[in-house]
Order: C-alpha cells, then sequence, then structure tokens
C-alpha cells in the first residue's frame, strides 16, 4: 500500500494478489467476487485513452485493469457507502492520477461526458431482473445484486451512449439471460463479438458468461474455449491459478 | 437392411454404426457429417407424435432419430436427387411406417400441412450465408452449405410456424453467427433454453453450436458442458464414442 487511508469500523483491506495492490472491502456492504476478476482479465483494453467501469461497486476492476493498461479509467457507482470504498481503495494504492471514481447514476452519466467519449467499457451488472417481494430494496447487497436501480437495458443503452464507434463493451453476466443479453446488445448496435463460458467444473453447466461486444461491429462471433474453474481434485485449474496469482510480474 | 433397394452410380451404403441402420451416400452429392450425428443425439425428442426434421439431405437425422422414438418422423428435402436417396434409405432400413421424406420447399410446407402441427422440429440448415460469387448454384454441396433456397431467418420462422406452442426447435449450427441465431429466434417467439457447444479440442474455440428453443418458452437459458471431440492424444473423447458407437444396444 502506498498511502494511508481510513478503514471503517466492519471494513477490511483485502490483498488482490497482484501488483502489491490492496482493496477496502466489507462483508455487510460489498466484496468482490471472482466475476470481477475474469471479467478485469478477460476484457481487453486499450494501452492508452478512457476507460469506463460501470457499476463499480468497490472498485476492484478499475484497480485490477490499472496493472495491464496506462488508460485513464473511471468507475461509476451509485450507491455513495462503496464509492467512497473505491475512492478510499485509489488513494491507498496510490493509484489516483490514473483512476477517478464517480458517484452518480450511469443512466444520467452521458449528460455529462457527451456522446462516444470512452474507447471500452466494462460492466459486471446486476445480474437479477426486480421481481418483487423477495428484494430488500435498501439493503446494498441487494442494489448490488438485482436491477433496483438500473435494468440490463439500461445497462446496455447507456453503454453504447458512451462508447465511441469501435469502442469495445466487455461484460460478466449470468448464462440463463443469454438470450436476452445478445437480443439487448444487438438492439444497441453492440455486436457480440467474443464469448467464453465459465464453468465451475468440466462436467457442470456454466454459471458465468464474458462477452465482448463492439460499437457497430459486424456479425461473427468467437466462442473462445470453456473456461474451467475446478479439476477433478477440487483445486483451481492452472489458467484460474494464473489469473489470481500469475500477475504478480505484472503485465503493464 | 431389411430390403434391397436400387444403389446408383456413384452412391455407396454406409453404416450408421447403431441399430444396424445403412444409409445411401454418394461423394458427388451429398455425405452427412458429424454435425447430424451430434444433433440427433441431442434433440430431446418425444416419444411419441409428430417429428419434422427440415432440410434432411439424405435423410441422415430421421434415420439416426427412429431409434430412440416411436413418433412419426417426417423429413423435406428441396433437392430432388437427395430426397430419392432419403427414401431409399428409409425403406432399405424397412422404416417405412415410421419416416415420411417429403420432397419440397420448407417455406410452403406450412400450406400443406397446416400451423403448428409438429411436436417437435429438427433442423441441421446450410450455415454460409449467400454472398454472391463464391458459390456455384447449380451444385448440390452449394445448396446444402449455402443459404441458396433458404435463409436462416427462413429456417426460424417456419419452424415457427410448424411446431405446435410448447413445442421444440432444435438446431445445430456455427457459433460465428449465434448473435443472429438467437436474436431471429427469440424474433420469432422461439425461446432458446438449452446450448451446448462443440469444441474440437479442449483448448479450442467452438466450432459447432447445438441450440433447443421452445416456442412460446420463457426466457432462461442453460449451457450445458461444452462437448470435446477429440483428446491430447487424438482419439475420440469418451462421450463422442459413445454417441457414435455407444447406442448398438437400443435406446427406442
Amino acid at each position: 500500500m502506498k498511502n494511508q487511508v481510513a478503514i471503517h469500523e466492519q471494513e477490511r483491506v483485502d490483498d488482490l494478489l497482484t501488483h502489491e495492490l490492496g482493496i477496502i472491502q466489507s462483508e455487510e456492504v460489498f466484496s468482490f467476487s471472482m466475476d470481477a476478476v475474469l471479467l478485469a482479465r478477460f476484457a481487453r483494453v486499450p494501452n492508452h485513452g478512457k476507460i469506463l467501469d460501470l457499476c463499480t461497486g468497490n472498485g476492484v476492476i478499475p484497480l485490477l485493469l490499472s496493472t495491464r493498461t496506462k488508460a485513464k479509467i473511471e468507475g461509476i457507482e451509485i450507491q455513495p457507502r462503496l464509492a467512497d470504498m473505491a475512492r478510499r481503495s485509489v488513494e491507498m494504492n496510490g493509484l489516483g492520477d490514473q483512476i477517478t471514481i464517480r458517484e452518480g447514476d450511469l443512466r444520467e452519466l452521458v449528460k455529462e461526458t457527451g456522446h462516444g467519449v470512452y474507447d471500452a467499457i466494462t460492466v459486471n451488472p446486476p445480474y437479477m431482473p426486480l421481481t418483487g417481494g423477495d428484494v430488500k430494496i435498501n439493503a446494498h447487497q441487494a442494489i448490488a445484486r438485482h436491477e433496483v436501480h438500473c435494468t440490463l437495458e439500461e445497462v446496455i443503452s447507456a453503454s453504447m451512449r458512451l462508447v465511441r464507434p469501435g469502442g469495445k463493451v466487455t461484460m460478466v453476466h449470468k448464462p440463463q439471460r443469454l438470450g436476452e443479453i445478445l437480443t439487448v446488445f444487438r438492439q444497441y448496435r453492440l455486436e457480440p463479438k467474443l464469448i467464453r463460458f465459465v464453468h465451475p467444473r468440466q462436467e457442470a453447466e456454466a454459471n458465468m458468461v464474458l462477452i465482448e461486444a463492439l460499437r457497430d461491429g459486424k456479425p461473427d462471433m468467437r466462442v473462445l474455449p470453456p473456461l474451467i474453474v475446478y479439476d477433478k481434485q477440487g483445486e483451481y485449474c492452472p489458467e484460474i491459478m494464473n489469473i489470481y496469482y500469475g500477475s504478480k510480474e505484472g503485465r503493464a
């Protein structure tokens, strides 16, 4: 850690396992999961220019991306408590020159920034449609997981407006919603070009999907080799080990 | 083989490796590929009722399905020479009571049959869009591989009209066109519910995709474990061996 920052009650500092980065987390509010780590590695981000991470949470994706690019990275988060955690993590790691955390509503962002100003967008959105009674609207966890503040379509339409023509939008989501995701991407002129499915084990159904779409791209999709998380012995497969631990040498 | 039928010049009889079925093939005109075998195994067909196979070629899919169901199976093929090959294969195997081969245009079929009369539809359509100069319009192979007589959208819209509400449409296609496939399926109220990708090797991109869609289904997709064709030694993986050779005992 480069700088001392305030760590509040019920928060802890976790190791991001790469480039000696740390991140402020809280069981009660938000902790990142494997989905974010896989997205940050899957995303093919430019070396320079501007990257935007929507639904940035505690800033895990901007922090991880900072090890792979010299581009400026912005994260936007609607929950003040999470945006504050993310800002303190950025400061703690001495990354204030590269990463900016905005507190705000992604649906309104284009009014401030203008259209097509980002070279790439990443997003780990809430996965679950808002179906009524089963969600406590005020819980931080519920906002991160359920479409309380924005639907899939709102995330995708905002992405289309914010990314430049030819720029990439990269998302992690649940395979259950793949039909809807691809339909809505294409409806907003974001053509899905690259997909990778994540299977917990070789013999298991996919439980995550990583998607890269190109603004105004032509239809032509590649489905990458499956990413298998655990081997037959229940240990992480080599590729997962490499994603979590292998980048210590640094690639930026 | 149950019955003697005429075998024309340049034709040969191949073994379908299950239930002592044979099939008339011709290098010059049409030979089935792994895609058809995988589709015939992947399709979850009803035990009774009516199944339709579009773009049936030399009838490989109806023949293979006949080992798994007592349903009546129809195949439709636009090329007279292929429809004739398929009819002779049906006769040769003594399956005339179960399988009927129609020679005709799938786009016109609903006028003869009426709407929603099939419980399930299978289809291994031409994979390649018609792009102009690179296709010899009159070649049998070109018609089987390129969208000469029907586009993806025409196949899907015909399927929607022919299958009953709640019935299944199962397709094999190329992952390159997955975005388009899922979009058009959903546009025609065929909701993709089950997908399986086929990878030639564990570390290779998918080169086939198997898709099951449900007429008027609700969005909720499952992505099955990857189907890997060859192991590290270049031998068929056990699941492929089982698909090709494992059903000799019979499952119908």
